[in-house]
């Protein structure tokens, strides 16, 4: 097995009475395990530079005092009652495992029970198989060419997103991109102010916030953010596909304004489509992107599509931003894992991500709908917004009850965030009471018994 | 197959006429490449909300019109002779691959040919088909608990290291740490100045620099760093098993010395592994954390022992510092692929880290001795140093001939660095004439060729 062992030999009686002390401490002081094997006596020997008789002669004291067990075939192993005494400073730590909502109502996983394995692997084993040995070196800051190839191809036909590979730049997820977008000091890209949406991830507004980037927050209306109130910033903040998390689209008459005004004011849209694959009863909602490639910075992921867990992004960027996005980036982070990269650009070309989508947009209108079945069966007073798409729908309440009720919520179990939890604090519109209900983060087994929780938390008619 | 197609239908004539023009649009753009499959009737007229027979309709007139095929079996497709133009702003930046050097000796990387893809697999599929559902969900910051508790035992057992998973951030390598170490604002865990070796990778002296951080440079002398010149600096950054780049190990004393100065400042020490795993001819150099847990933050990565492309490395953390690191981190931001984290896991646990570093190393030690045999056939006027551990050697030149050496080797393709790329700035020590040969990059078949290049390129007697 030849496990990698350190030692350290010193001290009066020679090599062999320092490594039977250095072999007892290790024992001891919990460095070694117990059941472990130990190397055999050539590879120790060659790595300590003393003699095979020595490891052996020191092996075989330790056996004999019961500290270490040799059997034919098995080689020399820590015996099992040679169990040390954990020391205080690791026993301060008791790992307290955190423990689940019964209820997880939650916007903004996917339904993790639904990762597509065996797909996954497929891609994964093709990907390291065919891998130039290049891909194992030092990475590209951009990302693999496989990859960006892929997006380019997979964007423009599902998205409606003109770009070519040159212009994406891979990175670990949004809130990767909006650092490096809006880094401190020499590695920053854009500047503040940034406009952003009165509704959105606090997480978010945090993040510009550490990096020194002021946000100022667009009302929003029936027809999506207030672009016409624009004013000096340099750049927005957009969910154009789904406005996060309020929930209804970008106004055509919007997206083409807040195109005219990045051209004329020399400003950036950055587009956030969080979740632009997954739409139900209405007609897809192209990237915003397409109207002006040059004007719009489109920010995507596998975050919501497969998994948080993949770490993977992409930036769509113009081309003046290419240079300084891969400057920010650093030479030496490529940071996502470069399998992954070329793993998700086979599963992307070999059709496994569109079926894929397909599949988790059925599942997930299906839970939307037996959101809204329940509803209007148990609390039809209660009006539900933003379900034309993406894993969350809005509930609104009625008002002064928002706190109450997740308060009731909480109390059964159930975690969800109200409305108010995603304002922007210096929003002047007036707070609207609602629940914010992921449909997406329970498994499907665990799905009914959540409505149900949730219907019987709702405020009185 | 069931591509996912995004199409906007409008304009004038009805929903057939619009689904024409938006099929027709999307070939020429290119947004729909030659070749590629259309989607069955029933989905695309599901997704768009028409009646099938207006999707049948649509192929079938475009089919009629060249721009499609169909054909039994095999469904309907893009043409292949409806290849569009690309538009002038792909086309302007066109793929110039980057060519490699004709002989890689720079140092940093593994030899990305000996990536052990098959063990590598086989971990990976292990911790796919073993992974819990919830390990798809929003990720722990901290890493995952199995791979914390894998590093716990392996750095216990190789490294000497002393610690428990709860201290343990897995995190994307040894710059993501320093970043969140030493990050600005709010995200900072550690002020500056911070006290380094005079000779160092110029790529931290820079991420420092743009974080904020001023750098102290301590001379470097035949026992390593000269911690006693320490003053009011509150954090030291090491590399005590092989000094990065001269090669030597941090003297017993001294190593007592900074951790003394550590205890007696309230100051901290950081230690770079970079390379610990890679020993040759003397003994074993334990971790420094070892001598004192809550004064050293030991820092290690997958970089040098399997391949930079994972993009995984860990810190061992002081319990002071894991609450602040987490915070740094930042509660989405996972960075590392979990399921990387979790194939690292079993790559350790099964023993196939310890096999692959061991064989690497005694692969690594050939390609030393090659060297060392080569210097002494050809170049005896120059020595060798450093040569003791690691996967690179300085070769000490004449003075005022390392310039001049550089650029013969440029001249002849060999790509490496000399002495002078890693002195701190600031540095009061004399600068000494070297090269930095990394004898690991080449695969093994381009070794010969690389290091008979350099000798022929060594200034003479």
């Amino acid at each position: 097995m030849g496990v990698d062992l350190h030692l350290e030999l010193s001290g009066p009686g020679g090599r062999r009475a320092a490594l039977i002390r250095a072999l007892r401490e290790a024992v001891y002081s919990g460095r070694l395990a117990p059941g472990t094997r130990l190397p055999p006596y050539r590879s120790l020997a060659a790595d300590l530079g003393v003699a095979r008789n020595t490891v052996a002669d020191a092996y075989a004291e330790l056996v004999a005092e019961g500290l270490l067990t040799a059997r034919q075939g098995s080689g020399t192993r820590v015996a099992e009652r040679a169990a040390p005494l954990r020391p205080a400073w690791v026993a301060a730590r008791a790992p307290a495992r955190a423990r689940g909502p019964r209820h997880d109502l939650r916007q903004g996983a996917p339904d993790a029970s639904s990762f597509p394995r065996g797909a996954w692997l497929a891609s994964y084993r093709r990907a390291l198989q065919q891998a130039p040995n290049e891909a194992f070196g030092p990475g590209d800051p951009a990302g693999r060419r496989e990859l960006r190839e892929a997006l380019t191809e997979y964007l423009a036909r599902a998205r409606g997103v003109r770009t070519e590979p040159g212009r994406i730049v891979i990175c670990s997820g949004f809130a990767h991109a909006l650092r490096l977008l809006f880094g401190q000091g020499r590695g920053g890209v854009l500047r503040g102010p940034l406009a952003v949406e009165a509704y959105g991830l606090g997480f978010h507004r945090e993040l510009l916030a550490t990096a020194g980037v002021r946000t100022v927050p667009l009302p929003l209306d029936e027809h999506g953010a207030r672009v016409d109130q624009l004013g000096r910033e340099r750049a927005v903040l957009l969910t154009p596909a789904h406005q996060f998390p309020t929930g209804g689209p970008l106004h055509p008459e919007r997206r083409a304004a807040v195109v005219d005004w990045a051209r004329a004011r020399g400003g950036v849209v950055l587009e956030d489509d969080y979740d632009g694959e997954f739409r139900y009863d209405r007609k897809p909602v192209g990237a915003l992107q397409s109207l002006d490639p040059e004007r719009v910075i489109h920010l995507g992921s596998v975050s919501k599509s497969l998994s948080p867990a993949l770490r993977l992004g992409w930036m769509v960027l113009p081309e003046r931003y290419v240079g300084d996005v891969l400057a920010a980036k650093g030479e030496r982070e490529a940071w996502a894992s470069v399998l992954d990269q070329l793993s998700l650009a086979d599963f992307l070309a070999c059709g496994s991500y569109d079926r894929h989508v397909r599949r988790m947009r059925q599942r997930y209108r299906r839970r939307r709908d037996r959101l809204v079945a329940a509803l209007a069966a148990q609390a039809p007073h209660v009006e539900v917004t933003g379900i034309a798409a993406g894993l969350h729908a809005v509930l609104r309440l009625p008002p002064g009850t928002e706190r109450s009720t997740c308060r009731a919520a909480a109390w059964q179990g159930i975690a969800l965030d109200g409305l108010a939890a995603f304002r922007h604090p210096q929003s002047g519109m007036p707070a609207a009471d609602g629940l914010v209900v992921g449909y997406a983060s329970p498994s499907e087994h665990a799905y009914g018994a959540a409505v149900e929780a949730l219907c019987g938390v709702l405020p009185p008619a």
